[in-house]
């Protein structure tokens, strides 16, 4: 799966993290690798798994412990095709802090809804482990997600949801460069003009519609390493 | 062309931002590759523009929405040989908190009379999608821009005039460049030395003369890869 | 030994600084390389001490002046199989500003019972040459360990410890990465919500089943240079 | 010569700087290359000038214009066998703050006798093109440095000399990281504790002894490209 690598390839993923996307014939089921750091990842280790995220053949290879995060989600978002969850380094300052992030780049206007923060300890009331390692914690995140594009997940990393595989990859290499860009810009100054929700919108529409350009560039860097 | 490749080399473009040159011979053209990564481009994606860019044989060939930053900024500018549109990462906070940038390193001394900040929600009066899609939009940008080197433009990026390619390039490198050392140099006092403008005119003057040396070392670093 | 380039690798070493294991046959015994490089080291460099630090086959092989802290620490840590000792960048301002490193990402769980400084000058009840270069600062150094995982060395670097080489490489990297975070998070925000204890402790354990994963990749990927 | 490549390699030089090393058989004169960007070089390009900076045999080559740096360094100091100037990133800030440089890091502690900042608009008495172009220029340099390791040249970038090219390029090399490291401290907290002078005098004779060990790690990786 070229999206894992391309992920690798723009320092959003690094020896954890995994992508995932919605089968494309049957919407009850979605593709997701073995657990394996995603750039050593070839075709035979693309696994299946349904909603419940319970695999369909699972042949002994081992999977990951947080699949519930994407087999919660593609049960409450049949508009969400993919799932990519990372530990992209600029978000989890975010996270433990509480300050919102707020688009301030066109590129990454797809967060004007807002990114939520999904705190494990206040949903799950008590102490874990901080994995979604559960239907009910991947629930509760799903929970927290509701419609956007992104949540935080706090001390710990991000979920990013798309449309199709590139969006979502779009969206997370754009979300750590908005993260990156909002810490500068509050370091120089209190007075920040962000995106106005219209803007925001109508920015994003109009991207979306040029992703084809990054998509093709990240997947020739990313394959012919 | 090699200033984008070059300019992909040097951190100031990744999958978008786009590079332009007047025509040598017919300076009521411009000439600028088709809607690509600039990483990807060949020869044959080179095509040629009026200064209302429009394409002058586009057979069939996506073209960047954005072209009128580089027309009408043609048009008004009759020094201008080439143009850079770029998502240079750390220009993009000064943009947004209106801090303004100014020249704190020799080699950075090119923005000596200032780097005005065109806000598009000023400029045209309401909501847009924050890109440059038409004449009078270009027409405000290259408004703002006046006779001077660099403008930022408010969440999203910037453009770099130069009489040359190589001016054009040279300055996109060290404007970011400028913008990082402001950023830092910010966070440690609020007592910094500037050049004056005298300094910075003469020393912009005897760089301009050292351009050969970068230039050759970024065109053979980039195209050698 | 890999765990030197994977270390250099992953930006946690540089020309200075050493790994070391303990003899998995002769708990009194430790292996390490010759005064080298770490990029640089062949089978033919590891050398063997005993828990003085003394060679115990030298042949004129030049070694590291600062050998006693790994000598020191196996001493007093039965369960410690492996020491790294680096010059990380991002810990260094940590050790020199006093302020506390706590686990804020639940990869870094493993730093929950506390970071502590080890300062030379305190220690040692005045001025040195910042190197531990006797078995009495190394003596001094172990001491301020403790039972813990890491120390920081004011004004030098970090040393880290593990269960086995991957357990204190892995150690090595996510303590880089949490200093990092933890910068950027402080300059966002004086409210961080760092691990609890409690989910510190679980996180560790769990993340301990995973380290495979990530140090399968590391070794391609240093290996493979 | 191997020197300028390392620094590239290092991050000290880009397409601009140069090093330079005294005769080693005629300390009346210094070899430093044509005026080219560092990567480029090769054994045919490097000059020989006597100390009044005038080339013994030119060629028709082109000669930096601020070789004067270098000769007025070695007219005064006996003791400077090579001498580097450079932009590096980390230092400029300083430059141009007035905050002092001072050593925190043991590997830096080189720079124990404090570094001062050469600004050529009070040294020369007015508006200048901030190049070191005039024996005056360099005669003011060298004044201001003094019989330090390192001078920061106000808006523009440093001198660093040692009593050998490995010294020379060392110092370039950690001058940068205490820069990077000070800069972080700083943001961290107002107390910041420094190695004390004996400390450093120590530290800097312990590890004047282990140059060989980076430099052929450096070099290695440098010419290997």
């Amino acid at each position: 799966m070229a999206a894992g690598r391309i992920l690798v390839d723009q320092n959003v993923l690094d020896g954890y993290g995994h992508v995932s996307a919605r089968h494309d014939r049957d919407p009850s089921r979605y593709l997701m690798t073995r657990s394996l750091a995603p750039e050593l990842v070839t075709a035979a280790d693309i696994m299946e798994y349904d909603l419940e995220s319970n695999p369909v053949d699972a042949r002994g290879r081992a999977m990951f412990i947080e699949r519930f995060i994407h087999g919660e989600i593609y049960k409450g978002r049949p508009d969400v095709k993919a799932v990519v969850h990372c530990h992209s380094p600029s978000v989890i300052p975010f996270g433990v802090t509480g300050v919102p992030l707020r688009p301030l780049y066109h590129m990454s206007a797809f967060i004007w809804e807002g990114v939520p923060v999904f705190d494990i300890r206040d949903a799950m009331g008590g102490m874990t482990d901080m994995l979604v390692r559960s239907p009910a914690i991947g629930h509760a995140l799903a929970r927290t997600l509701g419609g956007r594009a992104v949540a935080l997940m706090r001390g710990h990393g991000a979920v990013i949801v798309g449309a199709s595989l590139p969006v979502a990859v779009f969206r997370s290499v754009y979300l750590e460069m908005n993260a990156k860009l909002q810490a500068q810009a509050m370091a120089q100054s209190a007075n920040i003009r962000y995106l106005e929700p219209e803007e925001a919108r109508r920015a994003e529409a109009s991207i979306a519609g040029t992703l084809g350009r990054p998509w093709e560039l990240w997947k020739r860097k990313a394959l012919g390493k």
